[in-house]
């Protein structure tokens, strides 16, 4: 039997040390290339891809009753595999039966296995970019990061924090009470890890395994079975999963199906049925607040983490930099076609304008730049097809639609020739006009919101974030008092602020072990990427104690 | 302004430590001797306590609209002390008033103030004491340890807990990626703790400061400010532990309404108002699973732990130490009248009986050796008192005369002439008959329940664990497979479980740093003393980030 977990001890170190500094850190290279990955590895990956596509998905010994299957590429390619699927019953049950060993496992097991499997996850990374881009629609560059290393960072994060939360405590003890005089009473205690049981992870359609690895990992590292629910559309990056750990778990003599894949059809998805399941007991959703709700009126006791709707802003008072501040929140708010849940929404500017190192710039003039800067970004087709990706979801077409009426347009969205695509719209709205952007509006459509002065830009931005949720603020600000103003707002509002940012990073991006991603704090979700509120749950701690024999 | 936090920063070490290696350790005696806590303050803590007797209780600056107070000592004696009681309107502006400045304080100042808090209340243990003794109805050596040096070690495991926490993970860090052959990225990041809100402690009747602490201390290191509801027949141990907090804060120059009491009238409780404010963010609630189960209900998105109702057991499959064991099992259901959460309350035992040092046991035998030890240790009145104190609740009198039907008598409920007494009813039941030991009998009952043989036994007592909740199970055992057999199938019930108890440690003790008490994996509560799930939620980090300035 190979010792995955003394194979892989140095890595899970470095990983709990690295969830403490919070420095970067990341044992999965984001670049696909070759020299890292092994010469072949581009080749292979692609060839792995195609050998998939048109078949049926093979993962051996899972339960199998029918097979579904309905993705389509929104690059205008064929994917048509089919999964195994298995009614909501047979899943529970299995999942149940592979409980009791998966329990009865070592942490070390259960942690080797994680790990191996997030190894070799990684060693697919190619594979996995391809399969991630068709189905979530991103440009491959994109799919392969935000698909593969990215999410193996938070796959592997979520473990180090399960491990080091497993192991805070002693699990023996010997317990000795001074009795005065008399001789002490000399207990000895021990205590074993105890998970709640079955846990259903809801995959999202953009990141299924961005989104879907922290509470996969979180939940197996603990001891608890895992039922994956993908988004219809999104099946192959989680089923790619599922086969790895299934492969792991055997050569672990361990139950395959520990993981279990609850594959479905768009428009007869099973998600309602799981939930309903007493057995359930731990839920992690990704995906739109109104679910949200029904997953919270629905799951009896399962404890749920979600990651949900929210309004992202990005505030700005001042440019110290106006070109460079163009450029970034021009790639920001065209980055994946703001379909992140991390992309901005709402920019809220001075109505009176803003200083910059280019001078004083009107309202308009702010707006203008953004927009230039995104003309520039994506004046090649090709390259903006390499920035944008295609529109994953028809909805969002529809509501891009929608938008343009909700003001004065500053720039229209427009075909990329690659794909379902749509670069991102720009509308500058009154005040008191409409209400569209008073709500998440999912997609590349940004407000240009005139504000009386920055510090009310400021508090509108903080309000939202509060009332409706937000992952990210961002600010621009030459004036640290307004900085400082800034800072106390949006904590106060639970959400992460990045001040300033210009060059080669975005306020969409959040990087595992440093940037806790969600803060728990306002509507747009519970589970915080990766702390220990979200793995300390998963399990319970039971003690046997006894007198210790002289 | 004194420097709390550096003046009990080894305190806090220690006690951190304390909670890693699960060893036995205390900075709070729990002998009530002059020798320790100054040679007159027997004297004093008594003379305080009169002093209070019939007089309106005085909480400087509190909100103080009107006065209630109805508690009556089980003793027998006057209380008769009013508090000050305003709306829940008041209280919750007053408490989200004073957030603002508490949640802006540094964790070091927070924690300093609960340590100082601790410390104080530690010195006035013989006071309090004498507050739980006429409020719980608890005997005087048990108030004291059990509402003193027992109630502060577990608030001081929370601090220390959310303490850790708090500090688990960098509150500063440079940032810095690589950008192959370009400069990295570098970044400087900043997180603060970021406090839910308002918290309400809803205390029970019959160990306000132990079941209280824990909750209260956590929510106030933690930044939220805290509303105490006490049991309208127990509010003045907490009364006098706002008093203790609310000084401490204003000499640190805190607002002094972080810390509310919200007394009320018996039969014109306000808690479910309070339940009902969406400003309550935190609700820690120690009580029966009925109203329990109404909190969850109308909690909104408020967290919620609990300790409610359970059945614990005894199963007694033989015995290695036959006297002993009896003598042990005596003192556990006569402690405070069964009136403990960790107090037993079936004992399950094989039919034909079971092997012991002094030979083979029948079934009556077992019964009646137990019954014998009751005898012996309460044959004196005065001692009797001293061991069981008074039943504090008239409706668990009601419960005795109840249960005397429900099966054969083995020792019969009699009062120790001191207070409103009963001593433990110990009803044989036959497996199929009546059902009343199928739940929780709060009081001094117990049901000996016949089993096919050793394992039903363990099995039945594990069963009802995990259907019905259980804090505590203890076993009797002298074949090791047996007690192989118990640990799996308690560990999978979720409960703690005690083997082959004798001598001066009972299965209803539940020692601070050592033993998690309630393990949150069966219905009996899902507030675990003190694990990391109970801190973790409490707070929540939020980040601000900028490029470093080279």
């Amino acid at each position: 039997m190979p010792d995955f977990f003394e194979n892989h001890r140095h890595l899970l170190e470095r990983a709990v040390a690295a969830l403490k500094t919070r420095e970067f850190w990341t044992p999965f290279p984001e670049v696909p290339s070759g020299k890292i990955y092994g010469e072949t590895a581009r080749v292979d990956g692609e060839a792995a891809f195609e050998a998939l596509i048109g078949q049926p998905f093979d993962l051996p010994g899972h339960p199998d009753e029918s097979r579904v299957g309905a993705e389509t590429s929104p690059w205008g390619r064929d994917v048509a595999i089919t999964y195994p699927a298995a009614s909501v019953d047979t899943l529970v049950s299995a999942s149940q039966a592979a409980g009791a060993d998966w329990a009865a496992a070592t942490p070390e097991a259960r942690v080797g296995v994680c790990l191996e499997a997030l190894k070799r996850l990684n060693a697919q990374s190619f594979l996995i970019g391809h399969a991630t881009m068709h189905t979530t629609g991103q440009a491959f560059a994109m799919a392969f990061q935000a698909g593969g290393p990215h999410a193996q960072d938070r796959g592997l994060e979520a473990v180090a924090a399960a491990w080091d939360e497993m192991t805070r405590t002693a699990l023996n003890a010997v317990w000795e009470k001074p009795q005065g005089k008399m001789d002490p009473i000399v207990m000895e205690k021990r205590w074993e890890i105890l998970p709640r049981g079955v846990s259903v992870m809801i995959g999202c359609n953009t990141f299924p395994t961005w989104n879907g690895y922290p509470g996969l990992f979180a939940s197996l590292a603990t001891g608890n079975t895992v039922i994956i629910k993908p988004h219809p559309r999104a099946i192959l990056p989680l089923a790619l999963t599922v086969r790895v750990l299934r492969e792991v778990l055997a050569e672990a003599g361990l139950p395959r199906d520990a993981v279990l894949l609850a594959a479905d059809r768009p428009g007869a998805e099973i998600t309602k049925d799981l939930i309903a399941r007493p057995e359930v007991a731990i839920i992690d959703y990704t995906g739109s607040s109104v679910f949200g709700d029904y997953i919270r009126a629905n799951a009896g006791q399962a404890l749920v983490f979600t990651e949900e709707t929210g309004v992202n802003s990005i505030t700005i008072t001042g440019a110290p930099d106006f070109k460079g501040m163009c450029s970034n929140i021009a790639f920001s708010l065209s980055l994946y076609s703001g379909q992140m849940c991390t992309s901005p929404q709402n920019i809220y500017v001075p109505k009176d304008g803003i200083d910059t190192d280019q001078g004083h710039k009107s309202f308009d003039e702010v707006a203008q730049g953004i927009a230039g800067a995104i003309d520039k970004l994506l004046g090649d087709d090709e390259r903006a097809a390499g920035v944008c990706g295609t529109i994953v979801n028809p909805a969002t077409l529809e509501r891009i639609a929608k938008a343009r009426a909700a003001g004065r347009v500053i720039r229209d969205s427009a075909e990329t020739g690659h794909g379902q695509s749509a670069t991102p719209l720009l509308i500058a709205v009154q005040p008191g006009e409409g209400a569209l952007h008073h709500d998440e509006c999912f997609g590349p459509i940004s407000f240009f919101v005139p504000c009386d002065d920055a510090r009310s830009a400021i508090d509108q931005a903080a309000d939202i974030a509060a009332a409706k949720g937000a992952i990210t603020a961002a600010l621009y600000a030459t004036d640290e008092a307004l900085v400082d103003h800034a800072a106390r707002a949006f904590a106060r509002a639970g959400v992460n602020l990045s001040v300033n940012l210009t060059g080669n990073i975005y306020v969409n991006q959040s990087a595992a072990f440093s940037d806790f991603h969600v803060t728990g704090a306002n509507p747009s979700g519970n589970a915080s990427l990766t702390d220990t509120a979200f793995v300390a749950s998963r399990f319970r701690r039971v003690m046997i104690r006894r007198l210790k024999v002289a």
